[in-house]
Parts: C-alpha cells; structure tokens; sequence
C-alpha cells in the first residue's frame, strides 16, 4: 500500500501553473500584489492540474495521537496520561482546535494510533485496531467516541460520502491503536520496522477516507505528550543539523529539562546512526506513531492531489519523512504556520516552504494549520471570483 | 464632533485585561502556546471593559475612495480614472476586497470621500455631499450604488439596525463627497484645514453608523490612484523618519518613478513644515481625503471600544494621524498585516503594534485586514468556547 501510493504522486502540472500564472496578470489588482498568495495559487494549480483549481473546500482535520516511551527520560513536566484526557477534550469539543475548527467549519477526526493509558470516554485501554487488519480495510471507528459513549462496538466506514466526514461540531474518533505508545528511543528502536510502516499506512487510508467523503483539504493535526523530542530527532536526522538547533522548548521546559531534551535527542541519535535514505528506518529508530501517521497522510493526500495544510514542528518532521519517501510529496505541502520550535524552522527551511502565519505558536492539534486556512481558500478563491481588467472596464496602467 | 469623539476615548480597562490574562493560564493548553493570539485577547478584552471581550462579529469593510492632486507629478504609471473604476468593481463584486469579503462574512461600504472623476455606475460626476451637511446628518447612500443602479435619490440611512449592514453580496456606495480630489501636496496644501476636518468627521460618522447597525469589528480599506504618495509623506512627517525609508513602490513602480516619488515627497514636507503636534494640519498640508476620513473611522471606533483592524500602509499612515489625535486611540488598533511598503513598518514600528499576517501584500482595498480577520476572531473565541482544566478534567504539568 505505501508503495502504491508513492508510486501515484506526480510532479505537479506546469501548463496548469503556467495558466494561473497568466489569469493572476489579468485580475483587477496590480501584477504581483497580492504577494506569497498568488504563488500559492499557482502551485496548488499545479497540484490539482487545473487552473482554476478548486476552492479547498471542505476541510477536515485529522489529528493523530500517540504517546512516547521517551516519556520516562523526563523531557516534559506534564503527565503522559494528558494525551488522552485531551482526546476527551477534543471529542467534548472543548479544545483550541475544537473552537477553531468551529469558526473555520472544519471537520475534526481523532485518530488513535498510540495512546497509552486508558481513553476517558469509556475507561478502556486505548486499543483494539486496525494495524493486523488487511491492506485496504476500512477504518473502525472506536468505542468511546463522544457519538459512541454508550459503548457500541465499533463499525466499519460504510457510510456514504456525504455523511462521513464528521459535523464539525461531532469530532471522530477512530481506533487505530498500532502499539500502546513507542519504545524508549533513548533505549532502543522506538517502533519495529513493521510497526512504523504500519503507522504510515493508517494515515495514507485517513487521508484516502476522508477524501472519499469529500474533503477538499486536509489539516495535520497532533496530540502526544513527550512528541516534540522525537520530533527534533526525525528533523536532526533528515537534515543533518545538530540537536541543539532542532530542540525546542515544546510546551515551555525549564533549563535543566531543556538540557536533558537535547542530550537525548543527541545520544539516540547517536545510538541508532539512523539513514535518512531509509526514511522508514528513521521513523523506526526515533520517531513517534503520530509522526509516522502524519507521513503517511501527507504522502495520501499527496496521490489524490489534494493539498495538505501542515500544522507545527510535529507535521513539519512528518513531511520530511514523507519528502523523503517521495519528492514530489512536497507539491501538496502548504506549510501553515511557523512554529515557535526552532526545528519547525529547519524543516521548513530544508522542505523550501514559508509559512503563511507567524505568530509565536507551539500548540500542535491542528490549532495553527486551521488559523491559516482562511488564507489558503482566500488564494484559491481569488481565481474563481475576481474580475478581470477587460470584464470590469478598468484601465490598465 | 471631533473632539467630542476624541473625549470619549478612554484607556483600556486594566481589571478586563487582567481577568482575561487569568483565564488563558486556565484554558486547557501550554501557558502562553498560543503565542500573539494570547496577548491580541488581553488587548481587546481591555477594550470591551469586560473578560471575555464580544466576538468580533459581524464584520464591516469601510472602503473610502479618494483621487490625488499629487497625481500630476507622475508619481505613479495608473490613470486617475482607475479610482472610479474600482468603484464600480466594488459595488459589482469583483475586486479582490469582495471575494475575500464574501469569504469572511463580512460586508463592504464603499465611501466617496474625494474621488475626482465620474463614477461608472451612473456616469455622474462624483459628489454631492455631506462635507456641508450639519455635523450628525445621517449619510446619504449614493445614487450609483448596486442596490440603486436605477437612479434613486439619496436616501438617508433610517434603515433599522438589522438592515443597515449590507449584506455582503451588495456593497453599499455612500456619497460623502468632500472635494474631487485633492490638490496637489507639491505645489500648495492638498486639503484646507476645513476640508481635513470634514475628512476626518465623515470617517466618525461611518464608524457610528456601522457600528450602531450592529458591526462587532470594523476593517480598515481605502482605494485611490497615487495614495501612497501622501501615506509616505504623512508617515515621514508624523514619525520624522526619512521619506527615502517611508516612500514605496505603490503598485509597482519602476526606478526613475520611485526617485520622483521620495523627491515630491521631501519637497512637499519642506515646502509645508508641518507639525506633528498638528494632526489636522499635517493631514491638510501632505494627507489624503481616504487617509483623514480613515483616521476618523479610527477615532470613531476607539469612542465606541470597538477594534478596528487595519490594512495596509494607507491604514497605518491614517492611524498615526488617529493616535496623533488621541493616543488612548491605539488601544481599539490591531494591525491586520505588514504591507510590503516599508512606510507601513516605520509607522507600526511607532504605533507599537505587531502586525498578524505577512504576506508581501500590497494591494490595499481592505485585502490585508480581511486576511487577518479570523486570527483576530479565533483569538476571541479562544477566551469564550475552550474548556479549562478543571472543567475538562486534565491534569496539568
């Protein structure tokens, strides 16, 4: 399946971007006046291989959640049962990103890949899943789910289209639970070959599910307690830059946590020696399932040439993985906010992406890529729906 | 009327911005992880006197149009003509500002406070007015507009408050005609003092209207050929910076253009001295008819603690000459985005604020401020919809 779906992304269409390039020229606006939006339109033209393309409409924002054995190190203060307390956040839609997937009216999917402790919705270990299930087999959404809570077994996405991306105000949860949290990689490999491959595979059919139902843009999303060391990690390792300018602070360490962050991130790296030409090995040797999942989405909505609205420095490590895994992954990446983790800016620096907000964020779930948004559907709408100097009747300089 | 609206604009109320820094410590994410959206909350729960401040809904485009006398220097390569011109893209729908309003939800006002050539519409010259009208007057929509396009008299605005706001896919055209035009800054003042007063007082006035219609936010645009010309020049004589560092490009233009640009603009501020210290008499000798009116909306809004969220470098030189005439009239600013006009910097720079959105745009319109709409909307709701961490039962670090 991963091979599959690399093998389907294409390099974008120039005679589409060469068309958009031209139709910018003739809108009612001075030539290039609408800066870093007008080539945004011609690459997600290039993307669609048309011109217009179309308005990236719906959105749907899938948020992977996993947690970290590196948790026992001490690289955050907070407990790792938060990751799934705020599962139950999110489907009691009282999250950041709840509120702003509200405003922006965007769906919001939650996706187990590997929690640890117990889902609070129904006390049940985190679990069940997906990653033995068949190449190809639909998604199950989980017990638990706010929509859920009376404990239905989970069902299969029969839905029709219209109905399954979920009403933005009816966050999903789906159960894909490829183990209960990495390994240490301060230890030892953080996941099994099989299971990184397992996790990337479970975003690409996210990706390919939520397309089905309609999206015309998906949103990376994450949520795990302890995910921006393996970030740092995975961003070292892909671009070769030293630890200590791909760790950050994550949720706001003290110096001595900040120290030992960066002495861990440096020591696995050292352990495991990770390839970057083996992406998935790298993913293996000290990367998270959330990251690995996020791969996997960006390389899914990459094949269906739907544009991919990357959140922090957890989606950013996560398109390096999947750039490495295809190139042209890159053509569907908007990068949609600066994160405040200097890794963020390594990544995006090596993916050749600026981001279009810059305002000192470091939540994750989604919160940055969804506040960018209205930026992206406001390039392409620009297309669709300005005049051209000729059709309004103004003069040209 | 001016200085009865410059009385009423107090400070921000510090108890509402310290309930409001208490409550994001509460809401269920990392203290400070949302970075600049944090503080834009602190700042605007100041200005409603109340934690949380109301969202900023609906949103109101003020559009005000203006031709230059200026434009005889040949500071820029576009006919005047274009300024009446987009005036009918406007009320038509098919500017940049309308897609992108239309996308927001936001309704679009377009004031003729200066234009000098016939409208398109109606193929009557520009004016008839209110400069005259007694202070208070209701403002007259104009013949011309797209809901009048059969020649209707002037109607005052006596619509009840549901029905003020145009609805966001018809543009309203308000006749408010001050003079055709100004003169031109390089060889005599552009506007008497009488003529910048009146300016300023329609800008209050539009402000009170689209506010009592309901407006939770009013957005900053302006249209007219060469009006970045006297943006350069105000912003030179407000801050005292070079006009080599506060003079752009505008739309575009090209090296001998620019060099004539700083030269008119040097000249001009040598010729007329003006005083800082004397809003009114540096908008008369060096401003434009849009940037008064535009400060007056600024004014008009900060007495009715409401936030107005402005757009590119016409905007910022307009808030310059606002804070110049009450400073307390910084608190209801947000700055929608760092145009790609360095004046636009030098005059955030003195403001104090930091801008949301920096895309290299320099179209103007309200473009930019529509942009940054959402970040200031989402930042709101942020303080009205996230779950604390009691309420949502996570635990913290």
């Amino acid at each position: 399946m991963l091979e599959t779906t690399i093998a389907a992304i294409r390099p974008p269409d120039e005679s589409a971007m060469a068309a958009a390039r031209e139709l910018q020229g003739r809108l009612t606006k001075p030539a290039g006046s609408l800066g870093a939006l007008e080539e945004l339109s011609v690459r997600l033209a290039g993307l669609a291989g048309h011109c217009p393309p179309p308005l990236p409409e719906p959105a749907a924002v899938a948020i992977f959640a996993g947690d970290h054995g590196v948790h026992a190190q001490g690289v955050t203060p907070w407990p790792r049962e938060v990751t799934a307390q705020m599962i139950g956040n999110f489907l009691a839609g009282g999250a950041v990103v709840n509120a702003f997937a509200r405003q922006a009216g965007a769906s919001v999917t939650v996706v187990d890949v590997g929690v640890a402790t117990p889902l609070p919705a129904t006390g049940t270990p985190a679990g069940a899943p997906l990653a033995d299930a068949p190449a190809g087999a639909p998604l199950a959404d989980a017990p638990g789910g706010a929509s859920a809570a009376d404990g239905a077994p989970a069902v299969p996405l029969t839905r029709s289209p219209a109905e399954s991306l979920p009403a933005r105000d009816a966050p999903r949860l789906v159960a894909a639970n490829v183990r209960p949290g990495t390994r240490d990689l301060a230890v030892t490999a953080a996941l099994t070959r099989d299971e990184a491959r397992a996790a990337v595979e479970t975003g690409i059919r996210v990706a390919d599910e939520l397309i089905d139902a309609g999206a015309g843009i998906l949103l990376t999303g994450d949520m795990g307690i302890g995910n921006t060391t393996p970030a740092a990690a995975l961003i070292a390792a892909f671009t070769g830059i030293d630890p200590a300018e791909t760790t950050g602070r994550g949720t706001g360490v003290d110096d001595p946590t900040y120290a030992r962050k960066v002495d861990v991130v440096r020591a696995a790296l050292r352990r495991h020696d990770p390839d970057p030409a083996d992406p998935l090995g790298v993913l293996a040797a000290v990367g998270g399932l959330e990251h690995a999942a996020l791969a996997g989405l960006i390389l899914g909505a990459a094949a269906r040439r739907t544009p991919v609205l990357l959140d922090g420095v957890i989606a950013v490590a996560a398109a390096l993985a999947a750039a490495a895994l295809a190139p042209h992954a890159v053509a569907a990446m908007v990068a949609g906010h600066r994160s405040a983790e200097p890794g963020a800016t390594v990544a995006l620096r090596r993916l050749g992406l600026e981001p279009l907000i810059d305002l000192g964020l470091r939540l994750g779930e989604g919160t940055g890529a969804l506040l960018a948004l209205p930026v992206v559907t406001g390039a392409v709408r620009v297309l669709h729906e300005v005049a051209t100097f000729d059709s309004a009747g103004v003069a040209e300089k």
